[in-house]
């Protein structure tokens, strides 16, 4: 897949990660409007509190973004933040640009300072290496334990012409010894100003990277970044209402990640698609829907394939939101569970054709209220406690 | 373990489960007053339905108590609650007392109306098999997926002789093919009214079956119930303060009972005794303790015996406690490992000694206010997964 117009990119070997692609950069080479939004955990990693400070100081100006994979240089104090200036510094170096204008973002260990002279060591490298290509390369260099790479693209129409998003993304769930980290990069050609696609990404984010649950943990790096070269030319877009078609766009990238994201959770092999619908608020509705997503019973159930109602039920009933259970309907699929508080009898094979599935979709109704939330979780099986338990470190 | 003076026991098989006794009854010779504490699970059983309604009724008074294991008899309408008034029924004939005055309890498959002819059936048996010393019958009769039973005793001084408090309990977590509950039962032979019962059972459950997560999940028909038959004699209790040792004693039981549930939490090796301290308040503590004692991330780790801090500090980082991450210090045994949001070096060896050991204490330390909780969780390996997912309903 070949990057928007504007960009190029590259993944190279730093030695974080043994024998594998563990840099990558992406450069915007007349500069992009940048947004970004970061992870609300209270422990911020020195990359996030840096890129943070730099996007302000720029105005949302970004030239460059260095990943590295391999170490998350969280919980690392002073020293981490003074290594994650020194990538930045170096990269602005090579790039011809304002430091501020370099975006950092880290994945993987926790407690341990980057060894930044590895990532600078690698820099020349990658820029030499730099192209429109490099899309797939840089999909690669900022795995953890993810499956495979991830990445996503969709088009619009902007003055008569056609642009395009392209996004990339590493999972969220956790490696070892310790966390991981959710990263989505999303470049584009349009037309933008750095508030407008705050208020785009936003909106995206809200109902994909916010609307998913791995394990229900957040990480200290989480980071959704998006550029815009600009140059599909054409008046700057400004409001939501006429640059409807980017929004899809933005949207259905971030959507078709988190989904990936979601299926590729450790271990996982299916993925519950939860809608809750006619609860008395949106925030009952998401009370609901989180209670059966982060649930360790319905995860587990889930895991075996199991039709197991009684679990789901279970956790809107613990959830807080309010409703009445003799107005509760549960639906799998096209297969009706309960309706109205009363279990319904169903064909074995029906359930099991459904809970054995790629994609299980939950409608959970909870009366006629206005409100509704939909959250997408995955199974927790062995492969789950395997890639979490099973070492030492 | 004998029953304190008042109260016999006893377990049979009724034939809901194959093989295994199933059915317990308690009797209160010459009745008891009680209190209890229900589930705050929307999805209330039936059983909690009508025990909850005939405790008002009957004032807090309890001739008997009807427990079976195999059916949780919840989500069962209207059927479900006519066939737990006939168990009612059938017992009170058999005692001779009013309806009211028996309490029933379930725990089993969820969506399945009580088959209570094989309870009534059940129930001659069980009242010419009580016995003072029936504890043993009972404890078997209301497990599910426990390892095994759990009973604790304690005793306290009252009017210058020496009385007891005796306890039972089934663990929480949850069972194929669907959810199982939390029963504790406690008997003594205290003078006491079922008002000042409910405020010390209140207090007692607040720091002991409150304050354990083995999956987050509350069922449907968790109940904790303290009977008093009043038979050591005296005046009747009326205070906390003139009755410090009864309240010690109830709370103690409680505890025990929770430490078990717990460590047989399913599957578990191991117990997370998390103890918050130093938080702005009360919430900001328990928020914190929460995080952790429910991060799946955690509890894998703990599985493995992994001194995995990063998860842990990651876990209140997004927990919604306030707090600075640079004051935060955690501690696990005797073992620093982050002091004022920095790692410390440590051992390996000393850490595997305490994070592979039966109980693990986490001391999470947020600064130097007044808040603090405590809270008890297990692990999550692959004997959970195995228990909640290897199979099919």
């Amino acid at each position: 897949m070949k990057l928007p117009k504007g960009f190029t990119a590259s993944g190279v070997e730093a030695g974080l990660k043994k024998g594998r692609p563990d840099v990558a950069l992406i450069v915007a080479e007349e500069g992009a409007s940048a947004a970004a939004l970061f992870t609300r955990n209270l422990f911020l990693a020195a990359p996030v509190v840096l890129s943070k400070a730099s996007l302000k100081k720029s105005r949302g100006r970004v030239r460059g973004v260095v990943v590295n994979a391999g170490c998350a240089n969280a919980v690392t104090g002073a020293e981490g933040m003074a290594a994650a200036s020194r990538v930045q510094e170096a990269a602005s170096g090579l790039l011809g640009c304002r430091p501020e204008e370099v975006f950092v973002a880290s994945t993987g260990v926790i407690g341990v300072v980057l060894p930044d002279e590895l990532v600078r060591g690698a820099l020349p490298g990658a820029v030499a290496g730099l192209s429109a290509s490099g899309l797939e390369a840089v999909s690669r260099a900022i795995l953890t334990t993810d499956v495979g790479p991830k990445v996503a693209e969709a088009s619009f129409a902007w003055n008569g012409r056609k642009g395009r998003v392209v996004g990339v993304a590493k999972g969220a769930g956790m490696i070892h010894p310790n966390m991981a980290t959710m990263l989505a990069f999303l470049m584009t050609d349009a037309p933008a100003s750095p508030p407008f696609l705050r208020e785009v990404l936003a909106g995206a984010t809200e109902e994909s990277f916010n609307a998913i649950s791995v394990d229900g943990d957040t990480s200290t790096n989480d980071t959704v970044l998006l550029l815009a070269s600009g140059q599909l030319g054409g008046p700057a877009m400004t409001s939501r209402a006429e640059a409807q078609g980017f929004v899809r766009a933005v949207t259905k990238v971030c959507r078709d990640l988190a989904w990936m994201i979601v299926r590729d959770g450790e271990g996982a092999a299916r993925v519950m698609e939860i809608d809750v619908r006619g609860a008395r608020s949106a925030r009952d509705a998401k009370l609901a829907a989180h209670a059966v997503a982060t649930s360790p019973l319905v995860k587990t159930a889930l895991a075996g394939g199991d039709p197991n109602w009684g679990r789901i039920l279970a956790a809107v009933g613990r959830s807080g939101a309010r409703f009445s259970p003799s107005r509760t309907s549960l639906t799998a699929g096209c297969l009706k569970l309960v309706e109205r508080g009363m279990p319904l009898p169903y064909s074995e094979r029906a359930a099991a054709r459904i809970f054995l599935g790629e994609r299980v979709p939950l409608l959970i109704s909870l009366g006629s209220g206005p409100g509704r939330a939909k959250l997408l979780s995955c199974d927790l099986g062995h492969a789950y406690v395997t890639l979490n338990a099973d070492y030492r470190s």
